[in-house]
């Protein structure tokens, strides 16, 4: 209990963010009524107007500022007409693959990926808007760019099932040797994965 | 660049807090957009309550919640007419020191100590309002109860200097070994510190 009833407010709310324990809202806190309450009530102005208003488009399930219309990348119209589509778990992954500039077709954010422990089931992660866009749409190869755990093979494995019913095509990102890693600096797993998957040249 | 402005924004303005970088920043505001956009909500209020309503005590400069109005602990008969002040860096110097039960006089606090490479001088810790309040008030001794630092010191000096002029005494809270604490575990300089301070029993 500090002197000031807005204070402890202030301390206490700051912990809803993950890795922000007692003693880092507490130095925030200080932090922002002694050097910098501008920049404080800007980050206050931030949080309502995204947590208000960002919503996942309706088609990719991608975070869009505007509710209930198509987010910017699924309404070009080489990705809407596009036989590939790609499905990630977090829309920094979406971010990611634009950035390499190499892939042009639709994406599917999951958010999250299948995980029973935390009551996270197909519907939490949009599986039944993927299965719907698989139906309607004209797609002919799913992507799967999930992360290479027990969780994300569980969910791969969800997805590949919903698309051979279809008989959609099913394929997975590559795992190997980074591009100029040297093979000293590699993991066993990894380097036993670029083994097995090998391609001829 | 992500999908949405507002989030993008949302990942800039988080990082006006210390220690939140853009990788933490980016992990924060994808926490709170899927998985507590209410818990982010009160987050914003919190903030915007605070930083728009916490002004300083007039008289002890501590954080109060209640614009030019005398503080809680200011209000207080024995605080008020008490001849001990304390002066201390940060509010929640006040609150460890309350939580010890043994202090009834009145505070001072500085949000800061003198630093002039970061432009912070006399001014800017309130020396002013400390020099008028001994002058005004009946106080006969001022407890010193900074950080053991460089700058602390300086402070510490600078406080001495006025209170001496004033003919005022001036302590300074004791440094050495913790209560209950093993002195295998406590480190050189404050060895040192508590034999020069020892006192006869």
């Amino acid at each position: 209990m500090s002197s000031s009833a807005l204070l402890d407010n202030l301390i206490e709310a700051l912990q809803v963010m993950p890795g922000i324990g007692p003693v880092s809202a507490t130095r925030i806190a200080y932090h922002l009524l002694d050097r910098n309450r501008n920049g404080g009530i800007e980050l206050s102005k931030a949080l309502s107007d995204a947590l208000n208003n960002i919503a996942l488009c309706p088609v990719c399930r991608n975070y869009t500022d505007h509710k209930d219309t198509v987010c910017a990348l699924c309404s070009q119209e080489k990705r809407k007409n596009s036989a590939l589509l790609c499905v990630v778990e977090s829309p920094s992954d979406v971010e990611a693959i634009e950035k390499t500039g190499t892939y042009y077709g639709s994406y599917f954010v999951l958010h999250g990926h299948l995980s029973p422990i935390d009551r996270i089931g197909p519907a939490q992660i949009g599986l039944d808007e993927l299965r719907e866009r698989l139906e309607k749409e004209h797609i002919e190869e799913v992507i799967l760019a999930l992360s290479q755990t027990v969780d994300g093979e569980v969910t791969a494995s969800y997805i590949t099932s919903i698309a051979r019913k279809l008989n959609i095509e099913v394929s997975k990102i590559a795992q190997g040797v980074p591009v100029g890693g040297e093979l000293t600096s590699v993991d066993g797993n990894t380097l036993a994965s670029s083994l097995n998957f090998r391609h001829k040249i």
